[in-house]
């Protein structure tokens, strides 16, 4: 019988009303003729509510007492869409990460599954239950401690059951139709992508895109598993994620999207002193305070001062934490200042066309300066160019490149480039 | 190092302030050189608040993800106490029932205790830990599945956990300072026990007391643990449950207390015909159906018709299945009627002293009569007197008994036995 994983989000479980539907979705998958395992999150805004709870109670709550209040979200939600699933007629049984076999490292909050031993999921397959799964939780391998995944780690509890249980499909179920060619809100003519590559949705996903957990992706590739991103609120075909298209010829095109993100600040370390290991002294300080760097610009040292600027993105939630880090070793560096900036914005161009069609680019920045768009700071991979800017001129620059590139509904076809698949 | 086990119910945890004064007294016994382990109930009506999620999705939802749901709650309540603890400068771990090592059978919704293997709660321990622990759940010997203990559970949980532990102690705070001689808000010159043996705490929590969970005194008084039943919100002594009371001569008093109860209903089988068996066959009915029977009178036959009647009391929340059940075999037990009445009240006198005390009836049965109630049915045990009244003359009935047994607060002694312990 085909194994369908699928994963319902907080915002497609909000109330009664909504697990009710979704549960009459996953009995129609089963009614299909799938054996149906389904990860779930925690309801609507449950997991704020409980962060808020944590908040009134403690300022600094312990990392792992904070990971046993969470995962009752979704102990929560997954026991109440399995008694809704039971409503309609069909045999189910839930059960929690641990009991589920996911299987993490011991970091709390934003643990990494290591094993997905599904054996009980397994046998209630088997049985011809279907199984609902909380999501976003696991417990770690050695100490048997509960863990969480960190925000929108359901997305990777999916993909990994999907994995271990050698589903045909992981169906990730959200409030929006699929993935975009941008972010509707910002961009109202971006499109729905039928078809994505993961190099492509990884890159995406890394650069602000919010439909995938980037971990869910990097999952889905390593084991091959298609993701289909789909509404839970209509029955549209979503996105398809897979390295492996259907279809004897697919016209792939050479951008697949415009991603943006204003999660990001800047940093910017002031007069460092221009000697042979003092970035690797800078970065080791912000490694060892766990802060996860993005970006990284070192300006063109000027010769008569002997004295250079390094800027870096970062976190905004990371901000405090590395700025307390690099005060502490100001002397031993010996760096003149640091500048904090959190009023930018990132705009990233994926696609994996960009390898064999040099002029990506140029139209690129032209585009960029055409609209006025002033860059702070540029990288680029084989697959995406991304820049920074004024958070305010973000929007418009989203939609510049939007238009430049042929990505418009309106515009009829976006720039494709042949191929007997991909 | 002596153990204290505390047990907080869930009008001790109602918020965020709540949750750090229960810190703070957690505290204080561990700086009072003990070890401390606690057990916890959900916060405030948050059980109520998941039951009533359970029925807007299903009218009957299935009884093993109702434990998975409610489980929720006291995992909640546990991280947010750990939080606050923490908080204060003190190390902590909190553990699930399932973790504690509390094993139970597998009546989802009411499951006993079979077992508590608190391997990991005696590690934390021993490691200089505050333990919290969910009350109200464990988990099943053989299926590895969630379970709850029925409401109240908690006290249950933590007689167990001291009886595991070997706990020197085990402290319920509640929100009353400990066990009265009948409910204070009936009898407002009701005083606090300060010493009461297990056997009349069991009568008294069999027979409407709601202070403590009846299985947790049953549990008490099989591994002799001592209870110290007090309030949370005050530094004042509570009620100490336990056969061997301190000091060298108690002077104990001929009546515990009287408790009341209005949680049950009446059921009358009219016209049964007078044989051999027919009573069993009702009985056999019921028992079938998972009716908790209380009370039962039947009437004396009259000769001249052969038929007879048969009441019984039963928990209001049985009628409607004892009802159905009995009328599927209306036919072949051969009853001409069945009468429901939820009206009623239940009073009953307890006392050890009863025992060695034979006036003891005579001064209860006056004292209704006195206060002009009615007795519908009468039952007793060696330490219990209990009548069914009208519902609505059960608080007369209450505070005539009271006062007729000296037990009010304003008029100094009880009436007591003397002794050299007991």
């Amino acid at each position: 019988m085909p194994i369908v994983v699928q994963k319902y989000g907080g915002s497609s479980l909000a109330d009664a009303a909504s697990i009710k539907r979704v549960a009459r979705r996953i009995a129609e998958a089963k009614r299909a003729g799938n054996d149906v395992c389904v990860a779930v999150s925690a309801m609507g805004d449950s997991t704020d509510e409980l962060l808020d709870l944590a908040n009134e109670v403690s300022p600094q709550p312990p990392p792992r007492e904070m990971d046993m209040l969470l995962t009752a979200g979704e102990r929560i939600s997954m026991a109440l869409v399995a008694m809704a699933i039971h409503d309609l007629g069909y045999s189910v049984r839930s059960f929690t990460g641990s009991q589920a076999g996911v299987i993490t490292d011991a970091s709390h909050g934003k643990a990494r599954i290591i094993d997905v031993t599904p054996g009980r999921v397994t046998e209630a397959l088997d049985k011809g239950h279907i199984v609902i799964v909380a999501g976003f939780q696991g417990v770690s391998q050695d100490t048997k401690e509960i863990t969480t995944l960190g925000r929108g780690g359901t997305d990777t509890t999916a993909v990994a059951l999907a994995a271990a249980l050698k589903a045909d499909v992981c169906e990730i179920y959200t409030d929006v139709d699929g993935v975009f060619t941008a972010d509707p809100r910002v961009v109202p003519t971006a499109r729905k992508i039928s078809t994505i590559t993961n190099e492509e949705m990884l890159e995406l996903a890394a650069s602000g895109s919010k439909v995938l957990h980037l971990r869910s992706v990097e999952y889905a590739r390593r084991f091959d598993i298609p993701i289909h991103v789909r509404s839970s609120f209509s029955a549209k075909e979503g996105t398809i994620v897979t390295d492996h298209p259907e279809g004897d010829t697919v016209e792939a095109p050479i951008i697949a999207g415009v991603a943006h993100d204003r999660s990001e600040a800047k940093i910017t370390v002031v007069g460092v002193p221009d000697q042979t290991g003092k970035a690797a002294e800078i970065f080791q300080t912000l490694a060892d305070a766990e802060v996860n760097i993005d970006m990284i610009v070192q300006n063109v040292s000027a010769t008569e001062t002997g004295l250079t600027d390094i800027s870096f993105t970062l976190p905004k939630s990371d901000g405090r934490t590395a700025l307390d880090a690099l005060k502490k070793v100001q002397g031993s560096v010996g760096f003149a200042s640091l500048q904090y900036d959190d009023q930018i914005g990132k705009l990233s161009l994926v696609g994996a066309g960009m390898r064999s069609h040099p002029g990506v680019s140029a139209t690129f920045f032209k585009a960029l300066a055409d609209s006025g768009v002033n860059i702070e700071m540029i990288s680029t991979s084989e697959i995406r160019i991304s820049v920074v800017t004024r958070s305010e001129v973000l929007d418009d620059a989203v939609r510049a490149v939007h238009t430049a590139f042929g990505l418009d509904s309106s515009e009829g076809e976006a720039v494709v480039y042949g191929g007997t698949g991909r």
